[in-house]
This record gives structure tokens, C-alpha cells and sequence, in this order.
């Protein structure tokens, strides 16, 4: 079974296209998520995702955006943050075309939430929306579900490559997680505008993954994967 | 054996870079490619490329860029183009960031070889070279290599999607390549501007590909990469 | 007693600039507030903290900038959103030139808290930051605070034209407030991306302002007020 | 009685514009006025004209722009001038908003009168017209009116903050003018492109403002306000 | 003997710079000029006057550009006007490379005298003067010289395709004069902004050329010649 | 006879494009060709064959571009390039007035062949084209015409400031061409991104002009005219 967009020729596409299906966008962003997780972390995620309900809802999945914008992790080696307008006149190139191939039903799911990262994608998604009215785009990190866990399943302040993001990365691709972490979060003046995190965080890390593990990412993931097909059906009415 | 950059912690990457290493980014295009052929047969192929010459010379990959400059070929389903300074402004930023980061040898490989996309890539190498004189990019299109078997391993006059692109995804990717093929092409007048090439090549193949096989495509997959590891053992000195 | 830098000759502010103050930028919206709140709410509020602060602080006011970034209200009659990066450039105009002319500790206090409104500020402000190390940018929304006394002195769900901010304004302007409000909230889909709110609020009124008094607003202006400016003192060191 | 735009509720302002008043941009320029002159004086005199105006023919005022481009000037502390396109987008996008609610009438009234500043003015202006043919757009600063009683009421060559912006500054707001000017004015090579005016004029004072008086003032101010509304009367059949 | 840059070979040019020679860029617009006058008009003139100028300060002309800023008159059949952001950034890239090769004597010299026209070549002026300390800018149109001579020479009134540009068109080159001409000028508002001058000046003629003769335009190309030349070598020092 | 586009008055323009002709843009660019050619050798040739096929066929010339892109040559004296955008945008704006005003054959002849040049060139063509179904652009630089003569009248790997362009242009302007070249061609790696081809042709020179000759020129300019009227006539059914 072809889960993706571009595994299929043209007129496969064309015919496809005609069923009016769930088109998924996955968003990535190549960042330095502690000593412990690679920095495929934020693409990792939302692929999984994808396919999972790809497989479920038939949907098709575009080739995946790997860069995001990360300006505040990228003094990080290894991180590659891509311009906030760079990255806002991608999305808005790649749905137009979408669209003008009769795509009518979109998800973009991004791995990583920043905040900068998911507006760039939003007023891509709008630009688009005001031209085309019987379109419809949704558009979320799977962190905005992941962190309704917090306080619960998981401590009340985790973040980026915390327990959430450590677990679900050890149920995902094991091998790439080393064992030993480092963590340390310095105090942040409240509402500063700070260019670069490195201050605050010298490990990359913005929560300690003490206590992640394989079954609890699982969980994660499979909790996170039916919120985010319920919520799906309901907006798209599948 | 990781091959692809966003599979390591940033400090493994810190440390990878030291040894500067030759780092390949694989740039490629969803585009139609007949009836017998997946839009992402301009992925596949450098993408395989780039994974046996990161395993021959220590390289690492960057994470792919799927989409590339194809507005002449836009108007068939599935194709997705990107605009030109959204591809100059993408590769200019993943560039800098690796560049900033001790990335000193690159090579920028491109399935597409459309002389729009691939000057929109030169573009952005030329400028990050301007600004970093110790900093050496190669680019090319696999297809520059693969054309000088025209006229001995294949016609000609073979060309986008034809016997020598069909052989190579057979070798690559032989579920993805259906049976039956269209292939029709129509005089051109030459000299002018066509924004749309389906009044040309109306099923979006350029060439004939009767006469591809698995057999010759993994022929001339290995002599291109040949090939390529000696320029690129030339160039930069590995 | 002047609060204004504008108000100033270009001596007075070089020898007042010496002193390093704190220097505010007020940032509004011309946007739609229901029925009863006038189409300048956003700035009034930010304005009457602006003036009370500098009295306080010793702190200099620039210009204020009415116009914001508020599209998905922009269908609503009077409401006059300008584009994202004219937004982002006007703010960094601006900050460049003071910074230019020593301006080292800067406050950007908005009314308008939409998330693409204030990354706009952000993007500008990390421009800034990252060209000149011995600069200091604060930004936030009164709203951020404000909304820290939701489910306190004010509904859970109190939102944009509810009780604070009709209260507030009442504080401040109350002849700009009108006695009948008009409130509807239709249900919205969760994460879809809404370029206009007007379907799902149709009287620009996010929460009912029902229980709003010029008491509660002066009360919610004095402990925003006294709470900013704790955390400018710890932040700017003043 | 309300002169403003965003003193109003947005279904008020959709009233008002329903009988197609004249609509007001008041823009001002923070800028070098000399020891003896305030910065914000090209603000506060198109702020004082459109009030009268308002008054006298139920005009509405939109939310002034206090910033303009006035590079020359921006070497003197205080100064803050945007970029040409940042001014030119940002009246742009007010106006475009303007005319999508209904307005028709506009007046574009400038305190500061730099060639380069009014043409940003002007580019917008035509943009929105060359889109709405039925919308009329009035563009000028106060000055072209001033500069006719140039050796008549003032000197000859009276200038930036010389006898006539000294006199009106003393009408409207007296406690923000000095007595103390200073003023030398350097010989100017005829048609070199000066980037910085601080080379000629060390005060940023063009002409000596000596002989200045608050009477003087207020008769410019009467007689520049009776023929610009002459002229609106005349333009705008009103 | 050889005027213009472009006929040099690059040593020569080479040799030319280390004298430090007075560099003239001549900039016109394609343009209607009534019935009467071709469209090159605005060109003819300024590199009229740089070649005697050039041959009398062994200055060195820069390939012309013909294009301008003519937006108000580019409905008239054959006018084609470039836009302003066009127009700019071809004046700074080409004054930035001449800059590059050691040129520091530079004189903009433009048939077109439209102020957005003439504001683009200023703009991209001072943009390089800001880099490049040790670099002089004359920028005028022969229109501001040749308006002197209004009351005087001829009509007071006198503009666009009028006496003046008739005679120095005859003057320079006869046989695209014609006879006949037409002209209707209607009455216009004041300070409205006309996106189209068709509708003041329905045959693109600003004023009457009645009176135009070729000793006239031999009599004024003259006299703003040797005024021109006055001029530069006040300025520059020659 | 007038060849040339702005040698005409509005009027002529206007009846002479009812005729539906051929209209010609020439670009060019100022560029070092060697110590044996001047700057404009790439201009001067396109000129030269417009103006015969505007003598043959009845076609206009617009005004020409004398600027191009030529980045790599920049380092050597008196070489102007303009970026790759000015360029494209300088052209779109052209085309369009000229559709405008009612062309519908346009040919671009290019003097300059670089492969960035020549895609500003297409990539604005394109914008026209997609934006007007019944206009034809044809768009080539002489030189893929010339080069067809290669290894039969010239040497096999003749190129730039070589044999073909030294002939030509001793035909065409031979009083500028010098009789001492320089000329020494380093080896260059393959596909490595050269931002300054200085390093590779130290004499901007790149091939050996040695065995060129008047009479040679005076072929090949008209072996290259006859293809191109034949192409044009063929192309445009003229």
C-alpha cells in the first residue's frame, strides 16, 4: 500500500484526487533536542502520525517538509533553521499547487510548535484560504495534543526533548535515542524577546526526561494518534 | 550506519563536522513522469546516489528538499512546483546554516535538471560562496553524467522519463514503475517560450522508454556513480 | 511633565537618552470590538499602562503605532489590518533607529494579542537583537497578564471585548463604552485555520462582557499595572 | 463629538461611511526640528488642521501615522525615520482597508514634505486608485499651502523649522516650544545627493526662525486651514 | 574618440578609472510627447549633453538606460514605463559595480524629471553614498536647468512637450520632429492624485509648443550645457 | 527609415502595432570580453542582427538593455552586472507595457548567453505568457546559433571573446577591436559552483581568438541572420 503522494505516477494521482481525500503535510524541523535525541526529532513524530492515519483515513501523505523555522536553537550545531518567509512562501507554493489539482481537504501536522514556525505556516494556509472557498485547512503540532497530558501522565512543566518527546521518540526509532541526557534550565526573565536559547538552555534540552520511557511513548503516541483521528473525522466529516 | 545528518544529537554532529566531512544535499522534484513512472522518480535517484556515496566516502546527507522548480510541467495532476526565489531562498538558508555550523565541502545533487531549478540552486551557492571563501560547493544534476551514455547505452535523443530514467527507478524502485507507457511528442518551434509543456509531450514523457530494463538501469546507475565518486574524490581532495 | 519622546527636542532627548531609560513602544489594533467597545481598545489600554509606567519609571513613550496585524477580523466594518511584514518592518525601522541613537532598554507593550500580531513584533525584535548584543527588548501583551485573572476576578473563558477588556475600558474611557453589547459564539472546529472570525463570533464579541464595571476595570488596570511593572524593575534592572 | 475613526464602535463607523464623509490620514515625521522645536512638529500640525477640518465638514480622522521617511535628518539624535517601501506598504495597506469598508473620499494630509516621503505617499495612493476606479485620493502637505505666503507674511527662503513652523508650533502647542534656537546654514553644492543634511545644517534648522510669534502662527494656521478647505470643498464636491 | 564606457576593453577601462574621470549615467523614458515628438525624447537630450560633456571634461559616459518611472502617462499608446522598485534597484546595482571598479565621480543625468522617477534614482544614490564615504552623486534632470529659462526664453506655463522640449528636439534631431501638433490641457484639481494624465492632457502635451524653433533649441541646449558644465566643476572639482 | 521603436511618436506607435509586427528587445551586457574586445561586444552584435531582420521583416526594436547578468565576470574592470532579479523584473515590466499596448510577437535576442542571464530572461517571459494565451515570445541568444559552426568554421571548443565573437565583431565595429589579445584558460573542476571566473580565465578570455578575421565575421553574421529569419519567419508566420 503507497501512503504518499509522490509514490504514485500522474493520472494515479489524478484519480485519487477525484475521491476528494485527506491530504496530510508533515512538518519537520532539523534541531538540536538535547544530547539524547536526534535532530530529526520534530520530523519523526508527525511522520508517524501521518502514516497512521493515512493508513486509516486513506489519506495521502505529501512529500515532507523537512526545515522549520528554529532561529532560537540554531547557535546548536547541527540545527538548520530556514527564514520565516522562506519557510511561509514554501507551504503557500506547495498547497496552491495542491489545490489546483483539485486537493479540497488538508492537514498540515508539524512536529515542531514554535510559535514563529506554526504562524508562518498559518498565514501560508490563509493566503491560500482567501482564494479558494471550499477549501479547508487544519492545521496543528501534535505537541498542542501531547501537552494535554501534562500533569497527568507526564510532569506539569515538560517541554521540548522532555519525557513527552523522549518517550515517544524511544517507541518511534529506539536506535537513534542515546541513554545518557544532560539538563539544565537556567532562570528566564519573564517576556524578554531572547534570540537564542542557548542562554537558558545549554544542553538544548527545556525539560528533564528522567522517567521516559518505550511504553509510556506508546501510549503517548496511540493517545495522541486517536485524538487527532477523532478530531480529523469531525472537521472533515470522514 | 547513519548516513542522513538529522539521525545524530547535535553533539555527534559537532563532532562529525570536525573531521569535515563532504555533506551532499539531494534536491528534488515531485513531478509528472508519464504513465509509467512516480512523481518521485527525481527523489529516488540522487537520493540513491547520495546513501551509496555517503557509505563509500564517509558522507553525510542532508535531509532531502522533495520540491523543485517544474512550471512547465505544472499543469499535469500531481505536479508541484515551487516558485524560483522560494527554491533559491530555501537551499541559500539550509546552505548558511550549514556553513555556519564548519560545513566546508558540499555537494548538491539534483534529480531535476531543468535549467531554471537548477540555477535557482546555483544562485544560492553562489551567494554563500561569496560571503565564505574556504567553503568549496559542487552541483550537478545526475543527469549531466547520465547523458553521455546518449547515442551508446541509449537513443540519442533519450531524455525526461525515457529509457534511461525508467531503467535507473527500475533498478531503484521496480514496484513503483507501472507497465504500460504513453508516450507521444510533437514538434516543438524552436527558440520559443513555453510555459506549459503539455501542448508538447501530452502524457508528460519526453522520450520513448521502450527498451528500459533493470538490468541496464542498474548498469547505468553504477557507472554514474562511478563517475561521480571520481570528480567528487577530485574536487575535494578525499 | 513630558512623556513623549516626540514631544522632546532632538537636544533634549540626546541628553535624556544618556540616562539609558526605559523606552515603550505602544503597539495597538483598529479592530472590531463588539457593539460597545470602541474600534481603539487595543491602544487606549496599552497607552494608559504606557503613561502611568513612565511616570513611574521615569520612562519615555515613543509614538505609538495604532495599526496592527488583525486579518481575521478585518470583514468586520472600521477594523484596518495591515500585512504581517509591513508590520514587522515598521517595528523594526523603528527599533533600529533608537537603538541607533542609544536607546538600550526597550518595552514594546501591545494591546492586540493575536499570535501573528505578535510575532511580527518578536521577528523585528530578534532582528534588532542579533545586531546589537548590548540592547535589551521586553515585549508582551497587558493581555498576557491580564488573562492571569481569568477564573479569579473575571470568567474562565473571558476573552477579547468580555469583561476585562470592557471593564478597562470603562476605567479609561467610559464614554467610548456602550450600554448594549451584542454576543453570540458559535462552535468552532477544533485547529482549522479560520481567516475570518466573522463566522464564528458575527458581533466581533469573543465572551460576554456581561458583568463588566468601571470598578472591576480600574482594579484590573492598577494589578496589571503594578505587575508590569515588578517585572520591568526585575528585568531592566531599574 | 467624535473626530476619530477608532473612537467609534464598528457598527457606527459602518453608519458613518454609509454617508460618504471625507476620511482624514494625518502623517507626521519624528524628526530634528531644531534646539528650539519639538520632534513630533510635523505631526502636530496636520493633527491640528484635520481636527478643524473635521469639525467644520464631518470629516473622520483615521489613527494618525507618527513615523515617515526622513533619512537625510536621521543622523540628529531623536530622529526616527522608516524605509521607503516599510511607509509606502504601510499607507498602502491602511488605504486598502479603507476602501474596502466603503471609504471614498480620502485625504492624505502630511506634516513633513520630503520629496521621497510624499512620493511613498504618493506610490500608495495610486496603487489603491489604479484598483478602485470610483475612490478619490487627495495628497498633500500642509506646507505646499504654507510655503505660498513665502515673501509675503515670512522670509523668502523660509524652511524647515524656520519662521513659519516656529510660528504655527507657537499657536498649537506653545509649552513645547524653546526659545533658544540655533541656526547656520552651510553653502549646498547645487543637485549633490546629500544622505546626511547634518553636513549643512548642524541645528537641522533650514532657515532662521527669527521673527517667529504665536499671532503669526495662528494667522498661518487660519489662512492655510480656509484654503485647504477651499480646495477639499472644491475636490470633493462637498 | 571613444565616449562611452562600454567601448573600452576592460584593461583600458581599467587605465581609464585611476584618473578619477567624471562618470555620466544617462537615464531617459520611453515616453509620448504628443503627436509631435517621438517616444525617445527624454533620452536624446541628456545624451546629447553627455557626449559635449564628455568631450569637454573627458568624462566617460555609461551605456544609457532608456527606461523610466512614467506611470501617469504609460496609458498613451508606446510609453513604457518600468516600475519604481525596478528602476531603483537597476540604478543602485549599476552605480554599486562602477562604484566597485574605483569610479567616485558619478553624474546621474535624466531627460525625465517626474519626481517618483527621479526619487528612485535619488533613493538608490544615497543608498550607495551611505557605503562608499569617499563617493560623489550629481543627480538632476536638464529640466531643472532648462526651467529657468520659463518667463524668459519662453512661456512661463511652459512643461511636457513644450517649447522648450520642441526646440531642443529640433536642435538635436530634426527629422523626428513633426509638424503638427496637438494640445488641450483641461483644468485640474489640486493635489489630487491622477494615476492617469491621459484625462488632464487627452494628447500627452502638457503645454503649447507653438514658437518652437531649431535656433531656440541650439540656444537652450547651449545655455544649459555651459551651465551644466559650470556646475560639475564646481562640484566636483575638475 | 526608422527602426527603432521610441524614434516614433505615440501616435505612429499606435497604428504601426495594429499591423501586428514583429517587435524585437536586444539585450546585452557590459562585460569583459579580453584585451582584444571592448564592454559592449555582447551588445553590439544582437543590435546588429536586429537591425537586419528589422530592414527584412518589417519589425520594431525596442530600446535596448545594455546590462545583463554576468556576476562571474564582475571582478574584472569596467563588467557591470545586475542582479539576476533586476534583470527579470526589468524585463517583465517591458513586456508587459508592451502587450499593453497591443504586441503579440516578441523576440528576445540576447547577446549575452550566460545560462542565470538567460533564465531571468525565460522566467519573465513566462510571467507574461501565463498572464496573455495570444502572445508569442521567442527568446535565444545568437551565440546557440553560432555555436552551431563550431568544429566546422571555428575551432571545436571556441567560446567566449574567442574566434566567432573576435570575427563578428571585427565585421560589425572593427575600429574597436584591438589587435593584441591575452588568453590562458586554467584547468576548471567540473561542476564546482566558480562565483568568479577570474581564477579560471585570468585574461576574460575563453577560448583562443587566434585565426579570427573580417571576413570570417561577415560569414557568420550572415549565416546567422539567414537561420534566425528563417526560425523567426517560421515561428511567427511572418
Amino acid at each position: 500500500m503507497r501512503l504518499y503522494w509522490d509514490e504514485y505516477t500522474y493520472p494515479e494521482i489524478e484519480e485519487l484526487l477525484q475521491k476528494n481525500p485527506l491530504i496530510i503535510l508533515p512538518v519537520g524541523s532539523v534541531e538540536a533536542h538535547g544530547h539524547h535525541l536526534p535532530l530529526n526529532t520534530d520530523m519523526l513524530q508527525p511522520l508517524w502520525l501521518s502514516e497512521e492515519i493515512a493508513r486509516k483515513l486513506n489519506a495521502i501523505i505529501l512529500p515532507p517538509i523537512h526545515y522549520g523555522w528554529t532561529d532560537s536553537l540554531s547557535s546548536f550545531p547541527g540545527t538548520i533553521s530556514i527564514g520565516f518567509d522562506t519557510l511561509k512562501n514554501l507551504v503557500r507554493d506547495i498547497l496552491g499547487e495542491v489545490v489546483k489539482h483539485g486537493g479540497r481537504k488538508i492537514l498540515i501536522l508539524s512536529g515542531h510548535a514554535s510559535t514563529a514556525h506554526i504562524t508562518a505556516l498559518r498565514l501560508a494556509s490563509e493566503e491560500i484560504l482567501r482564494m479558494h472557498k471550499n477549501v479547508k485547512i487544519m492545521l496543528l503540532s501534535d505537541y498542542y495534543i501531547a501537552y494535554q497530558y501534562r500533569g497527568k501522565l507526564v510532569p506539569e512543566d515538560d517541554s521540548h526533548a522532555g519525557v513527552i518527546e523522549t518517550s515517544r521518540m524511544m517507541a518511534i526509532r529506539e536506535d537513534l535515542v542515546k541513554e545518557n541526557y544532560k539538563f539544565e534550565r537556567r532562570e528566564e526573565k519573564r517576556y524578554m524577546v531572547i534570540p537564542d536559547y542557548g542562554e537558558i538552555v545549554p544542553y538544548a534540552t527545556f525539560s528533564n526526561p528522567k522517567g521516559a520511557s518505550k511504553e509510556l511513548g506508546e501510549k503517548l503516541n496511540n493517545l495522541i494518534l486517536q485524538e487527532l483521528i477523532k478530531i480529523i473525522k469531525d472537521n472533515f466529516e470522514l
